[in-house]
């Protein structure tokens, strides 16, 4: 279960409002390589793992906890950057130096819903989508997601923090961005540790099954015939060390072939 | 540009037309962790290569048009699936068993939209969604992109693999397994020979402005204060080779203390 | 604006209630191919018609109206294909045939959140989505637009139609299905009289503005160079009575070529 | 910032693992009336909380932390409706009572993309949609979407409740059935205490500038004249004390008449 | 049934067009708190109302054929703000200053997809998602649900009211702001007058299966012990009249204690 | 199967740099009326093609391959549009050109994303869709589906043709307008060759089923009794040749009359 305390995890100051960065910043909350991703993905990890290996069970929801304080901090930071507008001088709203640079940078919405606040939605206002959380119930594959979504996680806050010079701005990206790097680092001593020789995921799979003619042989499609060209994933020991690459063409199979289907579906091909 | 041949790439047979699983297959085509998916994530990030590194172009492209070949495959496994019902017998469309199957087994759109054929749709009829497609701009989060997507769908196709025992499908599903095996390995190779030094990723972020004090310390965030419990991701030496983990507690960084916002946006707080 | 009566637009009578059936009419209501599509679609169409036009507003608004009455037929429909259940015997609501049906053909949410009556949804539960509503702002593309919409309609209707043999689905389909052969002509009548001479669409675009080596040419992305294979769309004249057919290959424009993109985008190629 | 404990907020047993009700649960995960919803909504209604009135930013911070431990319950539970099936006489997965009665029961992605597990989607396997995250700045606004919110998830756990007679299952939807009960109270006690006069939403809104004449008139759109049916919304004092309700038509506001759009729009009117 | 007239229901008229005013009012079309999502839901709450309630019909029915009337007034309003741009001395569209305008402000579609008119998306294009219509079959459950829409949806308006000055707009959003007055006291009374004693909602829930000591408690989830605060929502009757308000903390209830799933699922725990 | 070539289908060249076409650009990539759409629509549509209409499946992979080029092409221009700014004189990322316009004119994840390339997306960044793609299984409403798309798909093209003045862009797009034209000339002359006689779609549907009262009748939904305009679609021969238009009312079909549902679903109507 969850707990909350009235602190942040971390300061949030703006010292230079900017709506512009306040719509910015939603990319970080709501989008594919946002925060509420990466809560949601641990949590739901976690949720799944038996009882018997209770410590990928607590190491997952103690960074899905953290993860809820980094919704909480970027929240904060929509906020800050969406307030002290002067009010004086205003005679109606949209003559709010604010609320221009709202609508004039396309992030209506934090207005017009939000009353000046953040939202559950990417840097475009789309909202967020349970459709980019991975818990896929088996644990290798779940860290790769993890290593990934840190990458383009620390990435986006990266750019993030180019974008911007306000020193409180600079400040939390800096404390994200190093919190990224140890997520991307934890997942994978992980993998590194636990899954080495699960590869390729599911390690589970009797690879016997799979067809051994085309499991490691790099398939060209090129329109021309091509040669081998020689790179590192064409020929030499495979990084799971269980096979040496090749290189090859499609093997082609037959057309497709399909009957006339049954009448009452109306298909009529003329 | 691209081209196309008469031939699928692989053979597609089906020996008994099962509708649950042409739904199944669905997953493979339209899901989070299909082709569609795979198919779409290589070409954009080929797209995106600048000049000076063709040879990651068209390794790329080289991949994204073998998956589109996948799609066709699991596309005519689907026809197939809904093929076969035999036309005697029958008052009523309900009656046909494929139908009625297909009715008890919850997607029904595979015959009123498509005619008892394959769509752009995951197992639940759930629309594919260019949300799940990642091109971030840098290769290095792009490959462990790939590897993360080559994961879950392996770990797809070995689950619907243990869900037929029609040999075709067997075939067909022990080609695409080898395949993902393959394109595991492709994308990590590249990961390790031209990345490895790009940990965390980006590699071009100025790792001496990222906070220093949590970069690489986990944080437990247990409501109890705990010790630390001396696991691979709290002590040791990082995968990256550029820290040393610890453990610590979150450091809490004051309130929010927001501001009211201004009086035009109609915020009552009471 | 509009108004409303308190009758049907046309009878809606169930004589053996059928759960299955009642998940299936939501793909005529909230689907693609639904209702609610042409309905939301007249009507958008309608509100963008120019004041020196108004017959053709009317005639979009008088359609809308009537579609809107479709919705509320089918919705009518789907709650008596779910009524009627006998109550005594029951001991929970699982034992309940309605309920039991429902849930092991996969539209729970009938139940759960409709109180066993319809919803704005396909028949797999996806919500309604605006993004298929077609409103161009140029009636002929408008009108071609429609054409479908009532072709994938009446094709939808026609696949219900043989899925029931319920008397009063059927009478009620017979209707729909009557109405849909209407709205097909009707919307191709618009386009032959005010619109034959505007092919291509948009008819206002200065034809010799586009390239003229390709505007009447099917370009073959065959693997394999081919033959002309004379077909009705590489000879002959085209419908729009512009052009000739012909038959050619891509013609190929060089790479693209891109240069490397700026150093704050973080963007690693190695 | 957030916190967490090994433990469940309330037991979670199940008596006989039921596959379907697994797939029903979902709505109450990531269904429109779900947990997943609430959660979200309270903290992001609490991020937008102003200092000086920090009672309801911990008030709703309170209940968000409660509701993320619902999402935990709801997986478990999911989780362990999946499980128990017997490991042997089985040649393949399909003959596993589990996943065959999850297939024919429609939601295929608890195995194929979960591995028997939770996922952030509805009981349709539609994924969890933020749009339906309310969080509008105003806290009376705010209150009147948690009373709405408590009310439809209390009539979904309503409904679960009579779906099963799992004795665990049972007591876990009788608890939160309770905390239902509770939250509808506690978010009707804040808009009785501190909104009362508030009314219509938002209080702020000089209401001398709403049009006088509509603001408290019933209006009637029945194609025919219709008299007034002297109901309690056609006559009497308003619930917010501050109007008479009377009856009337649409006023009617004379046509569109738009003007034909910009050439370069190519809009073809005929 | 329903039908149309030729007027709209109140007079639309802008004096001096405004892109970025016309891209705002898309948000009370096509957004959450629009007109499209009232119109739906008060049409799909009326088509589940059982014959021997007539009368709750017809009120739902009437208000329902009113907001269609809306959407047409802010169609008509949105293409009259894009209108009237002087066509001299233009070059190419972009020149145009209202799809300059429009391009700025970052509403594209409404010249590229529409011509310059309205499309059912929101104020970032977003389209009008289903997910959003409430039509739960039980009315009282519904009627919070339409308090809570209108409540947020003249919070909308009132906004939008605020960010123009233009006599027309503020003329219509006059109008538009008075009927939600009136429909938020519309659904107030019929809660009032036939649902009082329903609550907690569903009325019909046999209170006492719901566990009797949660149901009135609230629940602190704060990290620190915490005394009760003493607020109306800890003591003192709750508004339902059938509990007393106590404070408490969370009970807790046991570890998750999953069982590891069964082999085909590939679930890799390590 | 699939192949790709190194070059481009058509030169994409671009001479001044403009990140707001880059933003528009979009819309012909992952819209409605876009390129992804099309290519996967006569993917899909060839793919339910049977053996014994191998011309058809032929003809429409020939195309799909086409517009998979498009896309790359689109995706081209896309980057062109946001390189060459000048990377001296900038102290940070916001004060290159390129960014800043982009961030003011709303579409800032191609650089928060994507890193200053091209997306799956729309022009408001809403992922593409995969409910957009029509391949309903049978050709004649496919045909008329792929009218539908090359009409918004050229009136969409058309409209960027305005937005532009550099050259480049010019070019590439009187190429890609040039091709919508051939291909809706294709579209219907397979329309009017192989299914002239199947209208109204589904040809095979039994037309004496329909009802033979409404099926050539205009249905007027005024609200006033009005006489037959006598238009082309009120009188006269209906198009597919097999009806006399006429004018009528609705007809009216006796009220809802639902019963009340079962007590289970909690359904209070008072």
């Amino acid at each position: 279960m969850f707990h909350h305390s009235d602190e942040l995890q971390y300061d949030v100051t703006v010292e230079e409002p900017d709506p512009e960065f306040a719509k910015l910043l939603q990319q970080a909350i709501g989008g594919a390589e946002g925060e509420m991703r990466v809560a949601l993905q641990y949590m739901f990890q976690a949720f799944a793992v038996p009882a018997d290996k209770g410590e990928y069970r607590t190491m997952l929801m103690e960074t899905a906890a953290e993860e809820l304080g980094h919704i909480e901090m970027l929240a904060t930071a929509v906020s800050k950057n969406l307030q002290g507008a002067p009010e004086a001088d205003r005679e109606r709203a949209r003559e709010d130096p604010v609320i221009a640079a709202m609508m004039d940078s396309g992030q209506p919405r934090q207005a017009l819903s939000a009353g000046l606040h953040a939202m559950p939605v990417d840097s475009n206002g789309v909202p967020f989508d349970g459709n980019c959380v991975v818990a896929s119930g088996n644990l290798a594959a779940d860290m790769q997601a993890n290593v990934m979504a840190e990458s383009t996680g620390r990435l986006l806050a990266s750019r993030l923090w180019e974008m911007t010079d306000d020193p409180g701005m600079k400040d939390m990206l800096s404390y994200l961005i190093a919190r990224d790097t140890m997520h991307q680092n934890q997942w994978r001593v992980v993998l590194e540790e636990a899954f080495e020789d699960h590869m390729p995921i599911p390690g589970s799979f009797p690879q016997e099954e799979e067809n051994q003619e085309f499991n490691y042989a790099f398939m060209s499609t090129h329109r021309d015939d091509r040669e081998d060209p020689e790179m590192p994933w064409t020929q030499g020991e495979s990084p799971d060390g269980k096979g040496e690459f090749s290189f090859t063409d499609q093997p082609g199979g037959g057309t497709a072939d399909l009957e006339a289907v049954i009448e009452e579906m109306h298909n009529e091909v003329n």
